[in-house]
This record gives C-alpha cells, sequence and structure tokens, in this order.
C-alpha cells in the first residue's frame, strides 16, 4: 500500500516548490507595464502565492532570457508546479525547453497556464489544438462567475467578482473539453469565456487562467491571487495517487504477464 | 473573501463528522453473513474509517430498524459523511428519510454508496436513471482497475487488486455520465463495470463504489478500506467554495438585480 | 447485428413524432403574452418544427388542462421527442404524469426543456438537483454563444446571436455536469448562464435550452428554430445502439449467466 | 443562416471522402500476417467500410512506402476521413506528413486512430500524452462491451461481443478524459482497457479503436467493421456547425470589435 493515501502522511506536508515563469518582455520595455509590475509580472504572481501560502509553498522566478530560460534540468526538478506568463514572444522559447517542461508535466508536475500563454508552446503541446480565441484590447469590463463552487480551486472565491479593466478573450476557444470548467467570464462587449480550466495530462495537473493582461493589475487583486494560490495546491498534486511531481517520470509502456496483478503492490 | 480559501484554515482540520448506514437485515438473519460481520457490515465499515482516518473522523452508525432509521434530522444535520448500504430492504427505507437525506446531499453532505445500494431510493432520486445493471452471484473474482490515478480517491491505491471473490456487476449500468471514472472493474466471467464513480450534486459530493457483497469480506480488504477512507474525505468537501455540509443549504433561486456582482462579497 | 447501425435503414428515416408541451396558463390570461403568441406558445414552438423539418416531423401539442395534461399513455406511447414549457403551474403538474413522461425519457423518448421548466417537475427529477438559478426581469439583452460547434444541436448556428430582449438566468445553475455544453448564454447586465446542455438518462436524450421568456418573441426568432429543430433531431437518438423510443423499455437488471455474451445477439 | 442545420441539406448527403492509411510493414514481411490480410491490413478495413457503407463512402488507401506516405497535399484535401494503423514503423513516418495531417484534423478532417496506432506520433501529438499502455501478446480473448448505447457509433453494436483473439492493451492507459466512453474491453487475463473513446480536436473529430493486432483477423470481424463504418459516419462530422472537413481551415484568432455579433452571420 503506498504511502500517500488516507492513512499516510508522506510528502503531503512537505512545501510546494513553486516555479513562477515569465517571458519578462513588456515589463522591462513598456513604461506602462513596469508602472503596475515595477519588478516583473513574475514577481508580482510570486508575491501572490507567497502572501497566501506562506510556508506551505517556496517560490521562485525564472524568466526568458535567462540560461535555459531559467529552467534548467535541474530547476525543473526541484519544482513541483510552474506557473507560465508569456505573450509576445512564444516563438523565442527553445524547443527543447518546451519539450523538456512538457515531459517534466506528463512525469507529474504542475502547470498554470495564464492569460496570453494560451499561446504558448507548452499549452498547445499539452492541449493538441490550436487554441486560438476571439479577442480585442479595448478596457472591457470582465465578471468572473464561479460555475464548479464544488471544485477546490473555488475555494473561497466569490460566485462573481469584478475586474475593472481587461483585454477581452471570447469564445470560440480552440481547447479540448476540460476536465473541470471552474469559471466562465464575461465582458462588457458582452463575450463570453470559459475562463477557468481544468485538465490532466500524464501524472501532471494543468490550470488554464484567463484573466491577466500586463497593462492592468490584475494580479495585485485580491482574487486573482486566491485563485492562483488554490491553483497551486491542487495542481501539487499531493493527494493523488500519483505522488505528484516527487520521483514521478512519465507513464510507460507496461509488458504484463498474465497474472501481475495477483500481487497488489504497486507499480506506479 | 471566504474562510474556505488557500489563505485560511477553518473548518478544514475539524474531524469528519461520519454516519455509516446499513439496512442491516441479511446481518442479523444469515448466519454466512454474521460469520463474516458479526456485528454487521456497519461496524466493519466504521472500524475500517476509524482506523483509516483516526482523530480526523468521528464515526457512529445507524440502521433501518431504528426510530428514523436512525437518520433523525438531529444526525443528519450532525453527519458531514453518510455512507449507505442497502440490498434487500430500499423498499421499506421511508419516502421522508430519503427526502431529508436528498436534501441534505443537495445541502453539502457528502454520500458513500456501497455496493447493492445502486439501487437504493436515494441513489435513483439523485440519478435520475433506472441505476440498473447486469449481475449474476458465482463467487466470480473481480479486479479493480485505478483508472484516473489522478484523483484523490485513488491517493494510495494499487494500478490494480484483486477482491478473491465477489458477487458480478456488469455493464450496461444505466447511470448518468459520472464527473469522474475512477474504477473499473472486471469478473472472471468476462465482465466490466464502471465501478468507482464520482459525482456532484448540489452542493454535495456523491460516490458510488461496486464492490461489497454481504457474503464475502470485502470490507475486511484493505485497498477497499482505504478507498472508503479516501472517499469520505473527498465527500467532506472541506476543499471547495461550499464549505461543504456545514451549515450548507440547498441552492435556491436568487433574484439578482442589475449589478449586484459589483460588491464581490460571497453569498454562497 | 441489429438494424439500427451503418448497414441499416430501419426507423432512421420514418418521421420523427414530436408532442410540444405547454402549460398554457399565461398564454391565455395576459395580453402581453397573447399578443406575442396569440396562439400560445406551444403552437409557435410547434409551427418553428414544422417549418424547419417539414416531413421529417409530425408535430402535435398538449397542453396542462387537457385531460391528462393531453399526455395519455396512448400519446406518451407515440410520442419520439417531447418539449417542454411550463413556469407558473409547476406544482399543478400531476406526479402520475411526471412519473409517466420521467419512464418515457428512461425508455428511449427525447425531452427539450425549455426555459423556466428548468423549474418543472419532470426536469427536477431527472436531474436530482434542485436545479435552482439566478434570475431577474429587466429586459437584458442576451447574447448566445456557441462553444460546441461540433455538436449536431449547433449546426447552422452561429458564433453567437443576439436576442434583444429576455428574462435574465444567470449562474450558479445547480444542475449537474452537462454531457455536452453547446451554449453559453452572457446578459446585458454582465450575468453568464450555460444556456444549452445535452444530458442521457438511461435511454433518452435531455436537452435544455434557456432561452424562451413568455413575454418576448423568442420562439419567433430564426436562430432559436434552428436550435429547436436540431435538437428534436438529436434528441431522437435514431442514431444509436437504443433504438430511441421506438419499443423500447427502461433499462432493468438482468441477471446473465457465465458465459452470455458468447452469444453477440444483442438483448438491447 | 448556415446551410448545415436542420433546414437545410447542402453536404449531408455527399459520399464521405475516406483514407485508409497503413503502414503495411508487417503485412508484407510476416506470412502469419499474410494469411490474414493478403492484401494488407488496409484492404480489409476498407473492404469494411465499403461494404457497410456503399455509396454512402468512396475509400481509398495509402501507405508508408508510397511518396509523401501516399498523404500529399491534395490527397488530404480529399479526404474526409482518414484511418490510421500503424504499430513498428512509428519513427519512419515523416514530421512533415505528421504535421500536415494534425493541421487537417484541426481543420475538420476526422480520424480514426486504429489499435497500436495509439503509440503513432499523429495519435501522441493529438492528445498531449505519452499514451502509453500495458500490454502482452498471449492470445487473450478480448469482450468487449458497450458502455455508450446512446452514441451513434455504437448503434447496432451488442451490449457485448467476444474477439476470441487479441493482444491484450489495459489501464492504465495515459490518455486525457475523453469526450465520450464508448467502450470498455476485458482480457481473459483480467485487465481492462477503455477501448472506444472521442474525442474533438479544433474542427476534427477523432476516434480510437483498440482492437485490431495484425495477427489476428479483427478486421474480419463484422461487429468491428461496423463499429468503424459508425465511427467514419461520425467523424465525418457532416451534423455539425463546423462543417466537417469540406472547406475548413484549423480556428484562428479572431480580433473582433465591440458589438461584432450584431449581425448574426455566421463567420466560422
Amino acid at each position: 500500500m503506498g504511502a500517500g493515501g488516507a492513512g499516510g502522511a508522506g510528502g503531503m506536508d512537505a512545501a510546494i516548490r513553486v516555479t513562477v515563469w515569465n517571458e519578462n518582455v513588456h515589463d522591462r520595455r513598456k513604461d506602462e507595464v513596469r508602472a503596475i509590475y515595477p519588478n516583473g509580472i513574475h514577481e508580482a504572481i510570486a508575491a501572490g502565492i507567497r502572501t497566501r501560502l506562506g510556508d506551505r509553498a517556496i517560490v521562485r522566478t525564472a524568466t526568458l532570457e535567462q540560461p535555459a530560460h531559467g529552467l534548467t534540468p535541474e530547476t525543473l526538478a526541484d519544482t513541483d508546479v510552474l506557473t507560465w506568463w508569456g505573450h509576445t514572444a512564444h516563438a523565442e522559447v527553445s524547443d527543447d525547453i518546451v519539450q523538456a517542461v512538457h515531459q517534466r508535466v506528463l512525469a507529474g508536475m504542475g502547470l498554470l497556464v495564464l492569460h496570453s500563454a494560451h499561446y504558448s508552446k507548452i499549452f498547445r503541446a499539452l492541449m493538441g489544438t490550436t487554441c486560438s480565441l476571439r479577442w480585442r484590447v479595448s478596457d472591457d469590463r470582465e465578471v468572473v462567475f464561479t460555475v464548479a463552487p464544488s471544485h477546490p480551486i473555488a475555494a473561497g472565491v466569490p460566485a462573481a467578482f469584478v475586474i475593472p479593466r481587461q483585454e477581452m478573450y471570447g469564445e470560440f476557444f480552440d481547447i479540448p473539453r476540460p476536465d473541470d470548467l471552474v469559471f466562465i467570464s464575461s465582458y462588457s462587449g458582452g463575450e463570453v469565456l470559459r475562463s477557468g480550466l481544468c485538465y490532466t495530462r500524464g501524472r501532471g495537473r494543468v490550470f488554464y487562467l484567463s484573466p491577466g493582461h500586463e497593462t492592468y493589475p490584475v494580479y495585485h487583486q485580491p482574487e486573482i491571487q486566491l485563485i492562483i494560490a488554490n491553483a497551486v495546491r491542487w495542481a501539487a498534486g499531493r493527494d493523488d495517487a500519483t505522488g505528484g511531481a516527487a520521483g514521478g517520470e512519465p507513464y510507460k509502456a507496461i509488458k504484463s504477464p498474465t497474472g501481475w496483478f495477483e500481487n497488489a503492490a504497486r507499480e506506479g
């Protein structure tokens, strides 16, 4: 019997190792973005997680311009949950790094895909679709509605909350059907979006959250910080049979002789 | 912001109040059942939960022959998770009690539906279908396979495990599509069954687990005890926005003036 | 091999027998409703189906005030798809008729649940939840977005279309997770609703469509007529293994001896 | 209003253009395979579709050793549904062809992924996971159970049928959650597999069917031929808003000015 179940404690209590990744391009070049995120979007996201989760998380950041985009094999191996923000520089992300992140997700690392990262190489590789959507930059008001109040990511989140100004991201959003649809947003222009989406890919859990344009202080908003903190905990996967990211590998083909299950030992 | 989210502790740490219900008919009348479950199936299920969850659960039992079947309004109000075992006496369960349990599930109480309780009034009322299936009493070997290893109910559960002898319950199982399909069983006769199924109904979480015929020691088996303990924790719903069973009521129609969400306070 | 498959023609070509049911209360009493639906909402819905489906459907109507609410055993047995509109008189629908309709759905009859029938006895019995939602009468503009363009019910439906004035029906909508989420609506007040939902219950297919308040000419709108016509065809279930409504019965428990499947004949 | 809806006829009646692809390696090299499939597995699959669908399909074949693996841009553009069988030569399929097929699926072409093609480049690219599973070559008897009798692919398919000898493919199968789970198989060794799976990716429909090892006459079996014929019709997508493969392109980002939907014309 594995240690992960109801009878065991195991890694359930260890701090979640979070890496907050950001392409960090707008943040350095555009004054209007710097005014909102003086240390970069990544530092705002990291600060929100640190505030919300305290000792339950160890948070570091990584950015595109670093060697290996800050995502060396050592860093990935030491990451339970990766958050990903990118917009203008998706094409500059190395295919090798994308492949390494993909494998690490399949091995159990959680992944939070934020806002314009819907179009990132890693999200498209995990989804298998174009991940395209309708969009408009026009200071729409976004209202986020909780449509799965029983989901852990919705814990403490209001029935609805307002983001005063946001880029419009609307349907049709070309994604696979989510495992769980947690949030739906409306925009003052009238559009809607499935804006909070859960997927499982291999041993890893993936959450997409739509709000977060770089020219608005979305990541300073308490409700968004709460959702991200909840999602970090959910994506860490401490409560599942796969053991989360700790020591996992992607699933492999297993040649099994007849009767292999007579010995019920867990093979993973 | 509610207390249930990542930033709060709240009721997350309080012990889960579990009521184990059993029709307790075979248990008293049939020697072969008494030999396996001398104190009734309910006591075996309760003992397994107590052993697995320790201080994290407070477990009591209730049976059909008690006044109000042991499910008085006070008991239901004091129950976070109810487990239900019935087989031969479904018709003897009072419609009023079924209605009270139904409302309590919609208000947030978790429900574990065990084995032949697939045909109970309460499960059929929650599902809206016949819940009929194929069956045979013939000492089949059942093998249970985990097909959602990322689900909390699968935590620590092997990839497959054997129940040496079981009643056969096979497809087609006339149920709504589950929110999560966690286990699939095979039988030595060749049949299969979707045997571990999650649903959300209102604020409540419902889990159906197929293994558990009264003439076999299934509830003494460690893997089954682990699954039930995991399911109790999952069904308690401590990690969701609805606050689980504590103080919840079934959802109601809400007349909302334009702009109600401008004040993001949670209305539940 | 059954006649329903790719090799057969069978009942695929027979006209779909549709019964359009309406409580017909507002329609007779309120001038503003009569101005829009002079012959009742049922006649408008029926006319839309007749226009769209022509020879492919045989459409009749039934109303609350008729004997057996117009839903005698003979009529139900002769109905492939039933559409249901009710609002103010849900409580006046006989429990026996609800039970008969429920059994007929489980036996394969399709059911279209329209607008305020979300609160009808039959829909609540099929769903197992309160089916409550948020609402407001305030002449909101509704925009309906297609979020499952691959679904047959979306065939020919635009990416989005406007209903100029509608009652607001908003989240949280207390329903089981749909098998398919086809439409999401927004309202000018900012709310959203999962407004087009597919379920399977037993052998029957159920579709809920939110637009349709009695004081607006929604059922005269071409897009709504198209969706209803598509849904009638989908719900008729001519393309499935259950044979749709023709001759079906609700699923029953089947006692099966070991090896029953060696003879692959379909038992239904 | 588009031509695809209930009111129109459009392309619904045109023959489905099917291309049956096979790596065609075992078929040429192994006597035991040639004995069963003297003209290659592709010809057996094609013959089954031709027999079942008659005038409703135009079927051609393509194989790995042909230029562009027989999948030139012209052929793909002229294909509504592609079926894919591969086993030993997945690595020899050109990445460019995989990319072209992927784009064509996203543009609306249906794809049937057969047996060991679970490990093909195209299926893994569409799924985003390893698609690994448990396996054993040992002449297991497979029993296929229909668990979604309301699905069009199950039309006419028995509740269960036997494949006398098959390679064992068992859980855990590392795939995204399917949109629809149509079949579950058991093996005489006791394993189970989710063996008939539907996905939507972009405008395209994807169906995975597990039975079909090259050393057994599976594709000559009537039930398998029926399922494949049903799946061809389903995957052709003639009944959806995307128009199936005819003239479609993958979804693209759409920049939409406020109020774009006031003109309800379909933009696709």
